[in-house]
């Protein structure tokens, strides 16, 4: 962040006034920047409003996370929860607090990646308020959606027989931290005087872990392709705090229970790879893991064999039950252990 | 915060789980938590929604702002704004950052002040959420309003000839806040040895000014009153970064000029004297203390005699003008200075 880093003159932010800056960041956007987000009028559509914090230290590392990444990746923070839920993201809302180390181009950057998510996702509206912090960058986003009444009324609900499926691989984005982790481990321990001739290295063999951590993605037709098949799911969930930690969280949410396979969770193989090198748990990496930005959708399992049809991509990973069963993991051998995640 | 302070066992809230923690708060509210907050879009109402961030030691001290109080006025921080905009506050969403130093008998605190803030203002959906913050205490709030889109539609517009109306006196919160910046300072040349005989002073001739800062109110029959007398503003605003900046916001976003007359702007008498006592112009605590939870309104000129029988406690302080005038302050000797105000 140091003026020194780019070589560039920096501008801080009191130089320019924050309306300016936040006015200068709306500059061709094709936004306006709003206080108070009016919905649009439209008839027959229901609305949901989700809202996330990302802190300094404790969500992301500056050190190797780039800015423009941040923006974007907390964007889709916001709009995940969203289309988990089955609705259309319309709207984006940031409060960014920022200390005195932080300067304009700084902001632009991140500025530019919520700007990139919001196109690629049809956001429709798009509000900033920038204020001051007394340590490091706070991210508050809001982000709102909406859903046809029709849509939502006729969802199917989830029942002790409904299926769970996920749609990517799990542990991966975990991976990547540790990845960057032990690189600035290892930075920290070069002499100062040694830090200029410090040459970054080759990281490109982590490239698919390093992708899942700091520019993960998400398809902005996902929502399409249900429609289009005319087979919603019961429920869905975006998962960022670990697969053991959603699945939790449906079963307190549903009041049923869980069952998922641990032979059937995909994990990449580079996260198997990288888990041996680094000797940590690859299940662990996967269930507890979190940032991995994938869906944990509940199917009827009535709609079984269509979803495997239209959905290949999708994997089953187990299967809701009766509520007396409590979330559970069950081993290659068939034990069942209870799934533990931080926070329950 | 520190264990010892009260004498009485407080829990740290890793020794509940986050999950338990959430689940206690909302124990008995009549609320149930959601992540995601759905409400209905009907063919006749339209929705709005704000957000705001609050940090510790940009926007609080809770050196002297007490846990309670700070969890009711950062709700009616957003729903101020819901109201101002003419809607009626339906949902409230809270993330909390907490550091290790903040046990869960501290957020209770924090949340029975958002509890009675919600359960006053109407609110029907209420959300949290607790993460772990680096440093000190970050509360990011959101609120969605509802109201009939038979009112939105028939609002008037504000124009060159409307007046600008301010619900209460301004300044004294910033006042409350020197007053206890003033007794922290003394506090803090204490020698330690010391500190434990303490005693706390008397602040009760402060009384009104502290209540403006630490505990400030919002008539919920507010827009009621509106409906009742068939008079909605052209526009509104929550007052909470000062006057000036509420004014010079008004202008960009109407692109309209406007005028103000310091004579008729409101100042509480304890606002002039504690200003005199501190040497502070009280002048600039009315227009640029900010805190003062005030709402700004927009009143159409042809409209005037009637607001000012209905709404006797609304106090006219000037008018919109032309975009060319700019924002203008007006001295009781006649001259016209330009609004300043920081941030733009």
């Amino acid at each position: 962040m140091a003026k020194e880093e780019t070589g560039n003159k920096k501008t801080p932010i009191s130089d320019l006034g924050k309306i300016n800056a936040q006015n200068r960041l709306f500059e061709g956007s094709g936004y306006t920047n709003k206080e108070a987000i009016k919905f649009n009028e439209s008839r027959d559509t229901q609305a949901v409003t989700v809202s996330k914090l990302l802190l300094e230290g404790i969500d992301f590392d500056l050190v190797y996370h780039p800015l423009k990444h941040l923006g974007y990746k907390s964007a889709l923070l916001a709009l995940g929860s969203i289309y988990a839920n089955n609705y259309y993201p319309k709207i984006l809302y940031y409060n960014v607090g920022l200390s005195a180390r932080f300067y304009f181009e700084d902001i632009r950057q991140l500025w530019e990646g919520v700007l990139a998510a919001a196109k690629e996702h049809g956001i429709e509206q798009l509000g900033l308020d920038l204020t001051s912090s007394m340590t490091g960058l706070s991210i508050a986003v809001s982000a709102s959606g909406e859903q046809a009444s029709e849509v939502m009324k006729n969802l199917p609900k989830p029942d002790r027989h409904s299926l769970l499926c996920i749609t990517g691989n799990v542990g991966a984005a975990y991976m990547g931290l540790h990845v960057l982790e032990r690189e600035k481990a290892a930075f920290s321990k070069i002499p100062a005087a040694e830090a200029d001739q410090y040459i970054q290295p080759d990281l490109s063999k982590y490239k698919y872990l390093l992708s899942q951590l700091l520019s993960p993605e998400i398809n902005p037709k996902m929502l399409d392709r249900f429609k289009e098949d005319g087979l919603y799911p019961a429920a869905g969930y975006f998962i960022t705090r670990g697969l053991a930690y959603t699945v939790k969280q449906l079963c307190q949410d549903t009041g049923l229970g869980a069952r998922i396979y641990l032979d059937k969770i995909p994990i990449a193989s580079q996260t198997f790879e990288m888990a041996e090198e680094l000797n940590i748990d690859a299940i662990t990496a996967a269930l507890n893991g979190g940032d991995d930005y994938k869906f944990l959708f509940v199917i009827p399992l009535d709609k079984h064999e269509r979803f495997h049809k239209e959905f290949p991509d999708m994997d089953i990973i187990g299967h809701l039950t009766g509520p007396e069963d409590g979330a559970v993991l069950v081993t290659p051998e068939g034990a069942g252990l209870e799934l533990k995640a931080p926070g329950w």
